[in-house]
């Protein structure tokens, strides 16, 4: 049986998640992610202490975990990035939570599971291209912050640009597979 | 001679500029622009209107009107792509003003002045592939896409991977004119 207290919780993350997505740290209420959560804002300020914790709470359990579960295949990495593309089309708060955090907390503390992430995916970087499995024009950091932009070229396109390409998305997803095929050959 | 009006406008633009690229268009408050600008809130509604009018008038003339003035040379895309690449280096308000409006104006109506240079600039892309002085694996709207993300991919990365790479700013420009150098060959 699944505790009260842990109903709340986990509606008041899918709140937080939802307000923070569309407003961002400074925008978003903390009385709003109580009302929609159906509870108050004490429960909020009791369970995840101040409005810059709820977010970095919603930030690592909704980024940083999920990030770590698009699999990484140093092997394959066109579709790594094209599987890092469907992640952010099929959850577009993730990169709008992205977003928020690196403009509202440009100097801020690096979260510890997004730390972690790059670190392992550097080092078996490295050690695709010290076994001779990946090319070495590119050292691993280049690549990673490469792919990344890349996977998410058209989310970060200026809009007017974006609503000219955002109909068929096979057709963007083709465009990230290819870009980084190129990269590597 | 310059006329006082002109001198408070340009130091309200100024003020807003640097309070809107801080904290986006939520979170700008117009009473600190105005005390930045040694006015009164009333003379920012007298000249621009609303705080979104000043924001839209601050992102026309600082981002569109910018935008255009970096060299777009169909001929050379990999230096163009290092030549946005310095001009958001050197302007960090250009790149926070962008992504706060594609955060805070999702479904905006286009700004016009971006709106023309994205048409200026895939008309030359599609002359110069008819032409035959450009490669045709990538359709004009993917280049422009894929540029635009790879010159600001430092710069939109997770921080945490940002911070390992920022230090030197010739090893990320080539990073940069790499990428699209491999992109079009």
């Amino acid at each position: 049986m699944i505790k009260d207290s842990e109903k709340t919780k986990a509606r008041l993350l899918a709140a937080a998640t939802a307000e923070f997505a569309e407003f961002g740290i400074a925008g978003a209420r903390i009385d709003r992610i109580a009302k929609v959560a159906e509870t108050n804002k004490a429960m909020i300020y009791a369970y995840f202490g101040s409005k810059d914790e709820l977010f970095d709470t919603v930030f690592s359990t909704h980024v940083g975990a999920t990030l770590g579960r698009v699999d990484f295949d140093v092997s394959d990495l066109p579709s790594y990035a094209g599987r890092l593309f469907d992640w952010f089309e099929d959850d577009p708060a993730a990169l709008r939570l992205s977003t928020w955090y690196r403009l509202e907390r440009p100097t801020g503390v690096g979260l510890q599971a997004v730390v972690l992430i790059n670190q392992v995916r550097l080092e078996r970087l490295e050690r695709a291209q010290r076994e001779g499995a990946l090319a070495k024009h590119f050292e691993p950091i280049q690549l990673l912050s490469l792919i990344q932009a890349i996977a998410t070229s058209w989310a970060t396109t200026n809009p007017e640009l974006g609503v000219a390409a955002t109909t068929d998305r096979n057709y963007r997803r083709q465009t990230v597979v290819d870009a980084v095929k190129r990269l590597l050959t």
